[in-house]
């Protein structure tokens, strides 16, 4: 399972400040330690940027490329901003995202197809996620089919069933869990599939959001989930996603597995 | 899924004196622990005890169950121990337990089907445990033909893969979590099952110990692990546990759940 690290955000306060000023430091410190706590692919969260997206994103790109080596998963729904991001980003990037919204899907699978980057593909439209399982798988269908319109391999489609917080709708988390189960049978070999995890904790108070996200994780990589946007540098966090490696005979035991 | 709390035994330097001595109140104070820290079933641990087991299990089981409320599982090959145990213990007790040993699986399927209790069934025998899963599963599946014999109803048996630890035997630990498995299907409803969670991680270094046993734990229940010997007086672990249980929708997500 790959570990995309989710800490390059805009609305974290320190960096949101960095990207504005073009201050590559405080950035390229926690493109490090991410990928020092076990990140795979860093996460690049601009928002929408509607004025300087198209600037911001290949500043960052480069940025970050330029200090260390990894892939790069471009966050912001500014298309400009992603293509902008994608011509300058080396080796296989992850555009995030696609979803069921018409123009969305057919803007961010045409880049997709014209860059041979991975994506992710929520399951939502523009009228939100659906309550239901079924409707949610439907809209995966939708963008699988899509993929073939505009070249895109389904090897390099990641599929989003969308988690709810348990907090507030407790009886979808199990449906979480299925939906990575399903949205893997809608091909085979099996399509990727990939959570924001942290949404399952959303709202619940600081002391029970390590165990709900743990516990999680190791449930939905039990149903095969390929990818989880996540916090590398939460050290247990990570040291479950090892064990569970572990166990399976993916990675070898030490008894320093968790440094 | 139970738990099963590990702590009453007599390997524990203070508890084993105060069975010697017949000493109630650290015994008395380990039970109440436990059943306050999550536990739904105490084993008692009087080791092979073959002095003064069929005293000693007695003395116990009326001393525990004086105290508090709660089945208890009793412990020990000492099968004159089980049988005093049995006598005096209020409700459905467990025994801990039966095996491929022929004797043995005489002696105590005799006994569960004797008292009406629950029953352990370990998938070894005097050879010990076979390395490979089929030959475990032939040994539950003689077991549970056994279980006829002795009028033991299947409902009765926890079968027990018998977990391997994954500092000596990583390629196995993947095999306890598919024996949970396959013992399911042995019968229709699924059998029962339970594991000692800890020997996954003997040997191991403390500091890994805990990241260790709860991923495997929450990938057996995964599996449909039914009962488990484990701490309930380790916090996090038992918050695992109810995490679980809350995305399954067992039980009702509360913002104090770890409490």
């Amino acid at each position: 399972m790959l570990v995309v690290g989710e800490k390059i955000n805009v609305i974290n306060i320190e960096i949101g400040k960095a990207m504005k000023e073009r201050n590559a430091e405080p950035i390229v410190a926690l493109a490090k330690a991410q990928l020092d706590g076990g990140a795979d692919i860093l996460d690049i969260n601009i928002g929408p940027a509607s004025k300087d997206g198209h600037e911001l994103m290949p500043w960052l790109v480069e940025t970050v490329q330029g200090a260390v080596e990894c892939r790069l998963s471009l966050d912001t729904t500014n298309v400009k901003a992603i293509e902008a991001g994608l011509k300058v980003h080396k080796g296989k990037a992850l555009i995030n995202s696609a979803s069921g919204e018409p123009e969305r899907m057919t803007n961010m699978l045409g880049l997709a197809g014209q860059y041979g980057s991975d994506v992710i593909g929520l399951a939502m439209t523009e009228k939100g996620i659906p309550d239901d399982i079924n409707e949610r798988t439907a809209i995966a269908y939708e963008i699988v089919a899509a993929c073939g319109e505009h070249n895109v391999p389904l090897e390099n489609l990641f599929l989003d069933p969308l988690i709810l917080p348990v907090s507030v709708a407790q009886n979808k988390a199990l449906e979480g869990i299925e939906a990575v189960r399903m949205f893997r049978q809608l091909n085979d070999p099996p399509l990727k599939t990939i959570v924001g995890l942290s949404n399952i904790s959303n709202g619940t108070p600081d002391e029970t959001k390590a165990v709900l996200d743990r516990v999680y994780l190791v449930m939905l990589m039990e149903a095969g989930l390929s990818a989880a946007i996540m916090d590398p540098l939460d050290k247990e966090l990570i040291a479950c996603v090892r064990a569970v490696k572990i166990f399976r005979d993916e990675m070898l035991y030490a008894h320093s597995f968790i440094d």
